[in-house]
């Protein structure tokens, strides 16, 4: 804290200003040039002007030319030369990086001659350490410029997110993204991230992101949110000392008596706030991770265990700790079951359920059923679909597979984190999206501190699906 | 700082009480059974004890097994008994480590047949790829366990400084260094440090640090160190958000007019402060790095710069940043030089020299004259010795190398940062430890922004060392 | 700041809940009586009812009786009490706080006759401290109780606003102001202010304030508002550590070189940011008080030269600071003393008008131009009114005063501070609000350092009003 | 925090050091004036011209001449004059502040003159308030300026330390204590208090600031503070954010299983540090008041409340809050009760106690074996005299009185506060300084929540002092 009043800006924010000015305008001279030649010869010309200037950037980074200005100058370029550029242009200056600033073929060669002679243990062991420098080199090298930049690491982690997309048709790319997570993991190690509670008090820079990242229950206007930081909310996120206006992952928490039955109860913005000490639940409703860059780095594990310890130490009276969470895949996976007329439920429960609604062929009586828009609202198709939703559900989530793991996302998220799936809702989320998504239901994962670690090894281990009774029951 | 506010202490410090508590018990178990066998059986047996556990928690820290706690327990279990440990007990664990953590051996040899039979460039950096994961596997993933800790990146740092001792009798241990190296690497790049001004409003814990670590002129007191902390003294250290109470490296300064020419009435406690705003001059006089396991990693550069420029925004009076600088290394090359009978100086100047103490043999008359403890106080011999001294001094300084460097290694660092040599100082420093080090000379090295890039450039390419006019006419 | 962060929130706010629930039933209850009594009998008794509990409550309050929660849920119900009641019923409790902690008459008279029977200046002064005493008691204690309370201060500036409407009707009153001002004046000494800056970093707390206390421009969305804070502008406020999320007075600021000759360009939400270390002007476009109950107590002043220290400091390039102000009677006054016939300018001026435009009458010429509401964009009109208006814009503001002070109170607060009135801008307020106040005119005061003081000075003594050559020679 | 980050330092400190140079440099020549001239005529001229200065000044100040830094410039001349006075120079500038800055006589004579006149109390209430602003008028708003310092408000703290002392001997400057209480009333109203952590992370010009105010249990060097906050202690202060450096009050606190019977085991620095949590209670065994000036301005009760309140949210494990207190009075009050031969003890003890110690005349037998400096290590004495102690240590606290208030003013405290007397301790501080005052004797002052109330009622109310079972039945 001292430090913080004393800790000094440590890199320029708006010098930059002047240099990106430039770099637009070369940016928008090579693109005129480009747009200008119908094709060929000029096109060509623009081109070449872009890659003999990257090459010359690349050629100083490497020599490291200069002191600690000169290279955070030149990974200014580079990186504005990138933001500046179309996908299939990043590519291009992706793969020039990976020939560029490959490994020494040499070094290489002799690294590995030496670990194919090493005769004993400790041979090996200073054949792989030479191994690791000699491989090491100069594409790592080269992406940990841009951490002299006051946004590079964001930098890094969006391209991450375009290197992503891009492996896909370029496997020559890997390495790129090899040798970039060996960066990235090591940043945000877990021991840099920092717990934050967020309310109405955090900056408003902050507050706008959370708008614009929240993927589960989007927010509405800056009423709706501040509605999700009222006394009985709480919402806590990641933040890392490098991208310090970025919540990484953030989840919305409401604090309440009994786990309610619908996420339209608890965004109403209407209803009043409760008091926080006479909750006995903590419901998760919404997590959402916000940097594309970062999949694959996981967070979400870790920040509902430090939420929960939070919550436990400032409000004693909270006993539970739930989900209440979406069933994303869950429509999709149905209609195509139907479709595909799977042996979902037993003859007689579908046969009973169309003669309840007056349908003629038990075979598609559920699909029809599911197809009409007002189905929700009209009570007699509603509550005979009831039951066999409900056992639907608990068959999508505990058996349905994709490889050794949940089909459903979120179920593998929190059962994998060794929380139980608790319960099923019935017309829960009501929204076009909710409905589109899981025709209305929800999910509730529990969170009980005896029972997550010894849930989790089981999950690990390709064992049974922790669920309560009421819904193991549902698989008959 | 909204954050900062709203910050949730990540990991716990005191239930580790406990936890050491019961390691601490153990270890002293172990070390009575070793203690208590004269040789032999006992003492293996306790050997073999502790092995055994060790290899147990590897096993376990392999398999990754249970949640976040229990790898951090473990990682706990690990650091305490490398703690309690004696260091032939540490290199023995250090090795074993290298051994259960090596790479698979058979996945190692297909990445590198892989390599081997890459036909072009993209094949080869897929080969590349599959290598780098092949190497990184395990010795990097163990070390990343200990982030976890609170405590987790000192014990790192901490363990490299053990490492660093070791290697030169175990090379085998060198792979591991290149693996911590990979982690430590990342984990204090420039963009993590936190640059911060020391004051006496500064914490004790942080304070008393400074005093166990100043290195260059001891700080003998709470009311020595007040005094450098005084309005007309700045100090500056870089900090790290893992190691939050640990100053990694920092400076001492002393603002004033016109470059003083003796340490000694820098540190008078009982000299009045000065107005900071109105000294011309920043004379940095101590420079002191903290951290034995950071040995390579190198803030110095980067610290100057950055201190620099935060005295220029807040002073804009001063105009000239220089040091105050010993050279620890020259009386011990002047002894041996003179032992050896270098020509180090015209037969001419010795002569007179000689005559003018009246001394029989010029040969030896300057060794014999620093020989007798009170030379700086017999006026005849000081003023004498003076023109030879400085001669001598801007020799050592700017001809005598170690390899393509500069023998004196305060020299290297700054004449490396782009400093130039701008001036010796003649009896600078008359405590024991100065006369000791370099019979009481100084120098400064000055910053000076327009020329300190060239100087740099121009160093790395072993061009000629940057020195004022009036030290490079001391070289004749 | 150490202290900051191991500060511990001094009372408790969420604790209050409960007792407000209670308090809001029991006015409810006495609400209801009160409605449902037609008149008479059931509306006296709940009135005593009420006045009854009030006199228990101040009776305790004037015993002190209990600890500190005692007093301060005493404290809490008296505030709850005042904030259920309506302004008449609030009125009431004013009254009875007059009469119920009135001084002591016996010890009045006492200590008024020690004074009458003073014999010399010690003998007075010994008796104006007894007097002091025997006035100082119960009222101010009485409202002091109010300080334990977490928003207590925030309470009695409310109070404040009340009473200053009250007064004018209840000259009885005026003695409860005099007393809560000598609270009030202390709690906010210019020391307890604390300059902060607001940007789009700030609180969404705060910044929603500022939305609702804006005056001058209002700030139409949180678009806007980010608009506001972009790095060309600058928003300063004054704070209070009792009142900690309210601005008490704040300034918004446009950085421009040269100043604009329209507000509307300055709150163009699609210009893009310029580069604030390019401007030379500062540009202060509104001003706004946000608290009632502080009218009388006095921050702007204050606020606009701590502002010009921190923007000197901070942008050395500023060489202007200057406002662009409304002049909100100009057009009241305007339209008045043309339907009042003044000589206001030159017949030959005006004739030359009448011709221009074409009207017959010059004597309602200007009026009638005035009066259609398409005139600014009439350019023969317009173009005509032009130096006319200036005219009379120099005229109301240098020479129409309301007792000693000019008569509009802009002009009054900036030249009262020193600074010079500048310039007049012709339609530089175009909005519907600019041209209901002032027909679109605008003015600048400049804040020039060598001046300032002289002009305060000059202007305390009643002399001439501060104005640039340009301007005055409009007054011909 | 957000606005702590953007806080801009109120008010200039450096700026300062000229012109305290300039006054300093003034006062010398003063005193050099004074010094020089025996007697007689160059002392009085040299006093005039003080005097000269410090009217205009005091002029200048009565017409708010100029701006804010003119004010503050003055304001700062008088301060520093203040402070380089003598003790009788202070007093004659007091005087001339008295009756320079007295009410205007005509306006206090009309305003009592319609107090007097009051025909009812509308009229009575709208009297006061003219006398009200007649009296309130000049010296209180001359102390104000004061707080337009950054070390004002210490400076009006430390002039009312004098002001106490003179008052004395001065009974004419009794007004300027009452106008200033008024002033300092009201700036260190409760809700201005902060209450924060002492710990080894705090500001060593915070810390070295405990060491300099402690006056219980002296703290001998840094090694001795840092062991006062060890993990197993606490140390709370009040702040003030005017004086932000300056602890108010502060308490030491020990964590520990029981009451410790010694302090001196308490203070042990080779005592081994205790895990918090275990502790069941917690010692208050140190309270400070710092400033001198703020006598008579209590803050004890406050904090101890506060104190309990965050060690119980923390520690939820203690249950016992206790102080460990001197008794710093019983020694001087025993030893003149047996010098004067109070029936203090029944005969039959007193004789018993002299047949145990073998002393032939039981009336002076206590008083002699006393005054031995030896006898708390000559067992046989020591056993004998305890249990007469122990019920001279009750009658001490509990019957005797200095008006109706105990004669110890630490009883007077804890009791006032609603602490209960639950313990003595014999021999529990065999310091010098608990010999000295109290040969050796302390006692436990114990709150319990559910009595405190209780007891400061009874305490007010005159009823009897709180005491546990054990320590009453002492008293026979």
């Amino acid at each position: 804290m001292e430090r913080a009043a004393n800790s000094i800006t440590p890199l320029p924010v708006i010098p930059e200003l002047t240099t990106l000015g430039r770099i637009r305008g070369w940016w928008r001279g090579l693109a005129a040039s480009l747009a200008a030649a119908p094709r060929g010869a000029a096109r060509d010309r623009a081109t070449a002007r872009l890659v003999a200037r990257l090459r010359q950037l690349f050629e100083e980074a490497r020599a490291r030319r200069g002191g600690e200005n000169a290279v955070r100058n030149r990974a200014a370029w580079i990186a504005a030369i990138y933001r500046g550029a179309s996908l299939p242009q990043r590519a291009a200056i992706l793969r020039l990086v990976t020939h560029e600033f490959a490994p020494d073929r040499a070094e290489l060669a002799a690294a590995i001659a030496e670990v194919q002679a090493a005769a004993d243990a400790d041979e090996l062991a200073r054949a792989e350490a030479r191994l690791r420098l000699a491989l090491d080199a100069p594409r790592a090298k080269f992406f940990a410029l841009f951490n002299l930049l006051p946004d590079g690491v964001k930098f890094l982690v969006d391209l991450r997110a375009d290197l992503l997309g891009l492996i896909a048709q370029d496997a020559g790319l890997e390495v790129l993204r090899v040798e970039l997570d060996s960066l990235i993991e090591r940043w945000f190690d877990p021991g840099f991230l920092e717990l934050t509670r967020i309310t109405w008090q955090s900056p408003a820079l902050v507050l706008e992101k959370l708008m614009a990242y929240e993927a589960v229950h989007p927010i509405a206007s800056w009423t709706d949110l501040r509605n999700r930081l009222d006394i009985d909310r709480r919402c806590y996120a990641f933040f890392h000392p490098r991208l310090p206006d970025e919540p990484l992952i953030f989840v919305e928490i409401a604090l309440v008596k009994g786990t309610p039955g619908s996420v339209q109860a608890l965004l109403d913005e209407n209803a009043p706030a409760a008091d926080p000490r006479a909750a006995d639940t903590a419901v998760f409703y919404s997590i959402s991770n916000t940097q594309k860059g970062l999949r694959g780095v996981s967070f979400g594990n870790l920040l509902l265990k430090r939420v929960i310890d939070d919550l436990r130490d400032d409000l004693p009276n909270l006993k539970v700790f739930t989900t209440l969470s979406p069933l994303p895949g869950f429509r999709a996976w149905l209609d195509q079951a139907l479709r595909e007329r799977h042996e979902l439920l037993p003859a007689a429960e579908v046969a009973k359920f169309a003669a309840a609604v007056g349908h003629a062929a038990p075979e598609t009586a559920i699909a029809d059923s599911l197809a009409r828009a007002d189905w929700p609202n009209t009570a007699r198709v509603a509550q005979a679909l009831r039951p066999l939703m409900e056992k639907l559900c608990a068959r999508y989530l505990l058996r349905e597979k994709s490889g050794a793991h949940p089909l459903d996302h979120v179920a593998q998220f929190h059962l994998g984190n060794g929380a139980r799936l608790n319960r099923i809702y019935w017309l829960a989320d009501t929204s076009a999206r909710g409905l589109r998504q899981s025709y209305g239901m929800m999910v509730s994962y529990r969170y009980d501190l005896e029972e997550v670690e010894r849930n989790h090894e089981r999950f690990r281990n390709g064992g049974r699906l922790a669920a309560a009774g009421r819904v193991s029951r549902l698989l008959g």
